[in-house]
């Protein structure tokens, strides 16, 4: 009788974004499991655990269901890699 | 640099729940702050803090947003009150 | 990058306690991974997930280390079963 | 009825810390709070909100108490300040 939480503080997406709007840089990504962020911070983006940071982004809203969490996130900076 | 959320097991709704669905057992409910429950699991539910459990219910979903935590519930049973 | 907690409400021992102090009700119990509760709170204590409530206790102590966590309580009440 | 835990990702040690041990980089701090941190993880380590970062760490104990909560870390690293 116990309900599993992860609690992360980097934002690792796996490349399975979706970007929400083309005029705004808010973004969905599902996780599995019920996954809770510091909210409404600065935390880095990575597209996976072992490469480099591709930017800052801000959750906005994070949603539990199902077994899984559908995370909302504004792209606040974007490294370049020209 | 801290988030806070609340762990909460019992469902208190202050009478503010909704309908969904007049079809269904689907209720909304809106919390201040960011509010954690047991999911998927039967817990009580109240209309206040100090009152008597009113019926039992599991929680579906959790939408974290704005400060403010919209918790999907389903009504399992309902205590009659004749 | 991410760290599990399970979030629980219903104290399960497994017949695993140790009573701390033989003159008093604190108790101590050790679970695997990392797990909250509620702290301070009247909750229901069972000796195995599908056995009936036991007593009830507070929570007064949480320690996580080493993947586990060492949970001190103090039993309120007990259910006679003679 | 909830039970309100912080989700921290940098620690902040407010000059508080006290060395376990003189041969070894554990450290104590004391938090108001019910304050829950990645464990076993690199942190960043910071003197106030707004300061620099001191160095990393990894928590290794994190105790909940009497509304308090007692962190044991383990600097790995400093950075030089001279």
């Amino acid at each position: 009788m116990a309900t599993p939480f992860s609690m992360g503080w980097v934002l690792i997406t796996e490349g399975k974004e979706k970007r929400l709007d083309p005029d705004d840089n808010l973004f969905e990504v599902t996780f599995d499991g019920y996954q809770l962020f510091p909210m409404h911070e600065h935390l880095e983006v990575r597209r996976h655990l072992k490469s480099d940071q591709i930017g800052t982004a801000n959750i906005e809203q994070l949603t539990l269901k199902d077994g899984r969490t559908i995370c909302h996130y504004r792209l606040v900076s974007l490294y370049s890699v020209n």
